[in-house]
């Protein structure tokens, strides 16, 4: 019986309930072609974590993403 | 210290602040019954998951609980 | 940079490091497909847990092997 | 690409984006100085989790807190 | 489907068998009397984990039970 | 009583007791200096986690360091 925790930080646009249920089919269809195993017996766990509470680099998600989107502005200018 | 994470699917009717009491206290009651540790330093966190946030046999839980109540429908009828 | 944690009850026979590669591979393809999140940036973590540490129905996973062995050889028979 | 994960009882004054954002930085610089890791090769998880879903020696953090405060109370009276 | 996860500080005297099945029986338990959940959906993971890998008050676990026995030799002196 | 759970992938030279030391160290300073937590409510875990079971952009860092390391030696001839 895998358990398979996806975590991931909340994005503006939020994560549907058709892509969560995606993901379930998808990591689910690994277990079972990799290791063998029966589909029932797979459990994943998606968790979407504030993007404020998810650093990188030593950054909050939030100051990432605004330092990005300059970028991308001022390479388009 | 034993850490204890207790993680569960949010159902229909919410878990109440009395059953969350009675999991603390009977997941630290059965850390100091089998494994002699003192109360004071067990922890237990209880994270209730989004029902849509969790998967078995490569399924959402709503998805399941519907066909589970469908199911029950048609046996009763 | 979504974190995947795969855990597992370790088997009899041991699960090879081309395994953990298909599953790390599955994975993160289904990462960037579901969330069109760039390959690099997926983290796969595998756990594989001693048999005796992992519990399901109330009992550790060599008592149900051992449970469904008998089972298969009585049938068997 | 080590994963931190910080789990938090949820205080009665929530905790600031300038403290995660604090926590954050904090944690990644350790990870650079002890480990020699590159901080953008660090990523960090804060789960701020309900109250009552956090136990100490068998009861819940609220349980805890109110007792605290009865004590602090009749010290001061 | 419940799962739990225990992680404890591995002890001098190793964690037996029998007390890992009665941890697992023992948590199950509790989630069956607690949320009446079905005994064969709720799972129970253990970790131990090294000594040296454990820290409490800013020290890993071995100083601080140094610390702890060298108090108690003293006592008894 | 925040618990902090840092996880890393096994390097060829394996982490020290004294480097590990140092990040219980210094995460329980930045718990305690960041959110005003007493030092001694502070738990900290390291899992070091094997190279093979850890995987970043689809590969098992095994593969990963093989190709960093040819990519090395080729700038330097």
């Amino acid at each position: 019986m895998p358990v398979v925790n996806i975590r991931l930080a909340r994005r503006a646009i939020p994560t549907t309930a058709e892509e969560k249920a995606a993901l379930i089919r998808g990591v689910t269809r690994v277990m079972v072609e990799v290791l063998n195993k029966r589909p029932e017996s797979v459990v994943v766990i998606i968790d979407e974590v504030e993007a404020e509470n998810w650093g990188e680099g030593g950054e909050p998600v939030p100051v990432l993403r605004a330092r990005r989107e300059r970028a991308k502005e001022s390479n388009a200018s």
